[in-house]
């Protein structure tokens, strides 16, 4: 219908000096979008690198970094510093999601940057943000997740705070980091000036609790309390994550046309007419009766068959899936969303593309994460201009190192 | 130090269908960068406004809908599909997340409105995106939380897969969906061409399972398990929800430098002598002891003493705060990411500025939520220049409604 165009973001440089997922997940979006990510790490790579070495780390890393330029940099040597600041005159982005204060204490802050670079967009994320009282406050997912009250409502009532599953509080921080660098780069072209923007992870997970705290609110200030898989405010009904014969099925009646079509499907159309169950108004007053119905149907047969049946009769309703479905997911494989890839380290792995689609574009091909200084040469001799024997002279002097073997 | 700057988004205009949270949230952060956003609401309001009338909707509305102009339109009228043809003839962005083929079925999509204005970019959410198999799948939170893999690794082992407490699928999809805009306005300042964009919410909240992810594929595809508070891949200890005098409290020791000092805290520095404490791979083989020897500590005294202590030894931690707790947080409102205000219809209430902070520019003042076609008359008569007798008469008509009393 189209002609294929380029990435959005092609022509883009940023330098990329975040760790682990929050900033990594940002400068992901802008590599899938076409940027040019020179990812800066220290000479014994970054937090995730290392760890990435043993277990569970490794396919994270793969995730995130694929579609970077990894460079090694000591910012703790003046020259070091002195490169960096020279990366930063040539770059259209900066990213850092160190503590508060470490940037500026380095000499490489908003400030001693921009003077170098006034079109520089300069983007940091933290657990609480730059200012206020908390700012130097620990923040780790687990840590934003209990102060942003994301565990307090997650979880069965008889059962202490959960917290959730994914990393929320670091992607949420991330994917609103990376709308805030696009906000800046459109905003540049108006303006031909840069920017300093910062997200703080608390703040970024904030809005998702929106039905939380309308029920808070609602309530007269009575705390919601945890409902498992029921409604948060035990306001729907059938609201719930119901057992089958091999494992377990969400589904919710929105309105009584679904709830009636559902005891059809049921084989118990009488249940729509007992007065327990007649409408929402009744249903919410018996929900454990409701639920014992519900569950008395969907304990007959398996999920999937289950999952077929009601939503063929417009039931809103989803097997819940372990991993091993998600990452064989046909529908998410037929989409180019996810992808088996041979990685030279790991082996046959799945990797997601970017949540972005951007229509009429190829979807970026995926260049696996490379090795820990890998683009030295291309990055400080190509892009910085520096000839192979400064280089060499760096490599020695501890500034940056040679590569990985 | 700088001079106030405007808004990154202003003279931006957005016309925006969408309903309840994902398009709205990305639509809530276009406007509080400063972009125009009218909201064309159907005569009878949009879901989210319908069912705000009763309880926990309330807030919500008010949050996501605060600085955007509301308009109503009837789009089962040939005149009301006209009226939105006109509109996306003069705006920059268009935002929708009907199920997918709706726009289309109203003559409405992306072919259609790209022939009327070039340079419209046409965003686009839905919970598994408008191609592959599971397209149709009726999504939302619940559902999406089920078949993303969200659910099955939230919770505690001995109990059924529990939801995530906010809701993080639609939230997710809404921020991309802001990122996947704002990245399309950026190139057209390049290209002078509009675009499709498009985030599905299954997609969106994928990349935050990366943790999760790692420990299946290191573990050979054993899928992992629920583990409550405890470390994702039980590699970590401490690392849990510990019960105090007076609520919970989050604790992880990342690296032995900090096991030492909390045992230090804990008066019991001989544990970290311990052969069973006395480094990670021991303490791993140990979990329950170890828990038991900090639940003996915590137990002892209220989470905010407990949190100034650990904080102050430098142990990353933190208090599980309720909603209450959160609303009223000073470091949020500190900086100015919260506010107390009085809404017109819901009295006083707390509602978030943006998570994303474009410094040198004001935050954006809180303009509430209003009535249902509050804008009318400004939107149709002002923007778009429609005499008031024209106005009049498709009011007469139902292809517009009179505001709400």
């Amino acid at each position: 219908m189209s002609a294929a165009r380029p990435p959005p973001l092609a022509g883009v440089t940023v330098v990329d000096l975040s760790q682990i997922y929050n900033g990594p997940y940002a400068t992901f979006l802008l590599a899938q979008a076409g940027a040019n990510v020179i990812k800066v790490e220290p000479l014994t790579g970054e937090h995730l690198r290392r760890r990435s070495a043993v277990g569970g780390a490794a396919l994270p890393f793969a995730m995130l970094n694929a579609n970077k330029s990894p460079v090694t940099l000591n910012l703790k040597s003046e020259r070091g510093r002195e490169l960096l600041l020279q990366m930063a005159m040539r770059a259209d982005v900066l990213v850092e999601n160190f503590a508060p204060g470490v940037m500026d204490r380095l000499g490489l802050g908003w400030e001693q940057l921009r003077a170098a670079n006034p079109r520089l967009i300069y983007a940091s994320s933290s657990g609480f943000g730059s200012s206020g009282p908390n700012r130097d406050f620990p923040a780790m997912d687990l840590t934003v997740q209990a102060m942003s009250g994301v565990m307090s409502v997650t979880g069965f009532e008889d059962r202490p705070p959960v917290k959730a599953g994914p990393a929320l509080c670091d992607f949420f921080a991330g994917t609103h980091l990376y709308g805030a660098i696009t906000t800046a780069l459109y905003e540049r072209e108006k303006t031909k000036t840069g920017r300093r923007v910062e997200v703080s992870m608390q703040e970024a997970v904030y809005p998702s609790l929106a039905s939380n705290l309308g029920l808070y609110f609602s309530s007269g200030g009575k705390v919601p309390l945890r409902t498992g898989n029921r409604h948060g405010g035990l306001a729907e009904s059938p609201y719930n994550v119901y057992p089958t014969a091999d494992g377990w099925i969400a589904i919710l009646c929105a309105g009584e046309e679904q709830w009636r079509a559902l005891t059809r499907v049921m084989g118990r159309p009488e249940l729509a007419q007992d007065p327990r169950f007649v409408e929402l108004a009744t249903r919410v007053k018996h929900l454990d009766e409701v639920d014992a119905a519900v569950t008395a149907f969907t304990r007959t047969q398996g999920k999937g068959r289950l999952f077929e049946i009601l939503a063929g009769a417009h039931i809103p309703c989803a097997p819940v899936r372990d991993l091993e479905e998600v990452v064989n997911d046909v529908h998410l494989h037929q989409r180019g969303f996810l992808q088996w890839i041979d990685h030279p380290v790991l082996g046959r792995i799945v990797v997601p593309n970017s949540p972005l689609r951007f229509m009429d574009t190829p979807l970026t091909p995926h260049v696996p994460s490379k090795k820990l200084g890998a683009d030295n040469r291309n990055v400080y001799g190509e892009w910085l201009g520096l000839p192979p024997e400064v280089i060499s002279e760096l490599e020695k002097q501890g500034v940056i190192s040679g590569m990985e073997q």
